[in-house]
């Protein structure tokens, strides 16, 4: 807490200004005065008015220019009204900011120069230096500024699903070179996602300490793990991630897809907010839970396709599960599609937030 | 019953002779004399003969040469002693042979030329004409003419998965407008499914009439859905896939990758063996379904690429919490990886069968 404290009392992270925000209040387990909502991927893709900022720009590159980041973390919630921020910005940014040769190609996802698959690979990986993150923070600034009592969410990917994206060297199905390389060569494994770790708390604490509200660890591909091998293998290093923030005063989400088997694990990492995917109830993921930390989740993205009545009967099923938890914010199950129509996540809030609490 | 009884006792759904295989006898949760061990994608593209086979030759075209598609079914029993063939067929097959325009496409899967998505569309589908599968019993009929006392297994695919490819038009990772059309239009989509059901069903009696010992119903991507929309928009339509073999003195495995919250409903729909992949225990999937079922699974494919101790070392695991199902048939928690060397599959076959049982 040493470093908190010495914080000034006017410093983002203890000014309070969003203190007393729905998202902050359900994030705590508080009551609140109306129900709180934002989506995964809010930011990018599924927006015209991004698709227009980014047309001459990379994905990466977008990400490191702070006033394109915060206008594109920025445009939904002036677009949506939706209950949060979070900063636009992609889980491999900070390896790209270490020095890694990794693109985002359009269709594909991320692709890296040159895949880490040996004792030597690992060895050889440069450290992040925070320097680098000054764009990072910069942009997280200008969007607390800009934001009011609107929480910015602080943004980061696990050191599991990042370290599968070096091994395999751009997205894959299956993981079975990183799968393999924990299986045969545990210290080798435990180097490369201790690498990712360092990293990326690095970048989270960096967002954390420009005023960032919360934040929220997406470990997109640990679905594909058993618990037994989450708990050996993933785990560790996403706690060590949450840990480089769990000094500040900011609530701690953690989510992954498919990982209805692992929720426990993932709170038990040091999360104090679990999200959950579209896969199983929030009152079945609040059992596992046995009631301990508040949940995010979990419309179904498929449904932001089946018409509005569909949509929000199925809302309000959502909801009502969710008051079983000690705090519930409203999420999609995934991210937003690329090709939704914004106009049903804008109606999506309305009727939300029309909704008695 | 009346179909069956009527078949002379010579036939080879009567004959008897696979009946005291392992395979068989741990499929019916018998004592064995040897581990019943095979994998699934075992015929097909890992195998350097097969390769050469299939040179000249495209997927699909090569599904309804009977000589062809049998010697392909072969070639992994004679390589590996693996103790079934499963027949080398695709999910495809019986929409491509009722005349849809479908076609294999290499790295990229199943392509459909005319996406199925309206009303309209599904009442268009052309009926499968039983004649068409006239090339699949008769490439079984060789295989089991070949095969002598080792079983075949008949393959088809569940109408969800299926349905999928035709609503998307290719593979999907988030299957969002099946997905959609399900929870916009479930009548449009209960009769999708339920032409695909009877094409598919007509698929694998024809197998299961030509003298396989066994079937197996794929539903590759069920674990998309949650439990309870599983229940109202999958199970049902399996169901009818396997009931038109439940006349049959035949074991049937229903299995699915991310499975693990529907194994009791895939039970359900009526398989008499349950497949499991790789994401939980055999120990805790038999606690699911509270011993009533034996199991297939259920190795980790990454595990092929992990050097042979770390392989054979989960081997034993595995075989030991098999033990405690009513029966357990050794096999991957998903399909051959298509660059795995064929000789570690060799080499398991044989330390799997040195194992005492």
């Amino acid at each position: 807490m040493t470093e908190t404290n010495a914080l000034p009392s006017d410093h983002p992270v203890n000014d309070g200004r969003t203190a007393s925000s729905p998202l902050l209040a359900a994030y705590r387990g508080e009551r609140v005065h109306r129900q709180p909502v934002w989506f995964m991927r809010q930011a990018g893709r599924s927006l015209p008015e991004y698709r227009e900022l980014r047309k001459d720009v990379g994905m990466l590159e977008s990400c490191v220019r702070p006033e394109l980041a915060a206008e594109i973390t920025l445009q939904p919630v002036r677009r949506h009204g939706v209950d949060a921020a979070i900063l636009f910005s992609d889980i491999v940014v900070p390896l790209k900011l270490a020095g890694i040769d990794v693109d985002i190609v359009a269709g594909v996802g991320p692709v890296v120069g040159k895949p880490v698959r040996t004792a030597a690979d690992v060895a050889a990986l440069p450290e992040l230096d925070p320097a680098a993150l000054a764009p990072i923070a910069a942009a997280a600034a200008i969007c607390v500024a800009e934001l009011g009592s609107t929480p910015l969410i602080g943004f980061a990917g696990a050191p599991f699903t990042l370290a599968s994206y070096l091994v395999e060297g751009g997205p894959s199905r299956e993981h079975l070179r990183t799968k393999a390389l924990m299986y045969a060569e545990p210290e080798t494994w435990d180097a490369l996602a201790s690498w990712v770790a360092r990293a990326t708390a690095l970048f989270l604490r960096a967002q954390a300490l420009a005023g960032a509200s919360a934040v929220q660890l997406f470990d997109s591909w640990a679905g594909g793990l058993s618990l037994a091998n989450y708990t050996r293998y993933a785990a560790p290093h996403s706690a060590a991630v949450l840990a480089a923030v769990a000094d500040l005063p900011i609530p701690r989400v953690h989510f992954g897809v498919g990982t209805g088997e692992l929720l426990p694990a993932m709170r038990d990492a040091g999360a104090t907010v679990v999200g959950v995917d579209h896969r199983i109830g929030l009152d079945v993921a609040n059992d596992r839970l046995a009631g301990t930390v508040p949940l995010q989740g979990n419309i179904d993205p498929a449904l932001l396709f089946a018409g509005q009545d569909v949509l929000h009967a199925h809302t309000l099923d959502i909801l009502a599960r969710g008051t079983q938890a000690p705090g519930h914010v409203l999420n999609l199950g995934h991210g937003v599609p690329p090709d939704t129509d914004p106009n049903v996540l804008t109606r999506l809030v309305e009727f939300v937030h029309q909704q008695r609490v």
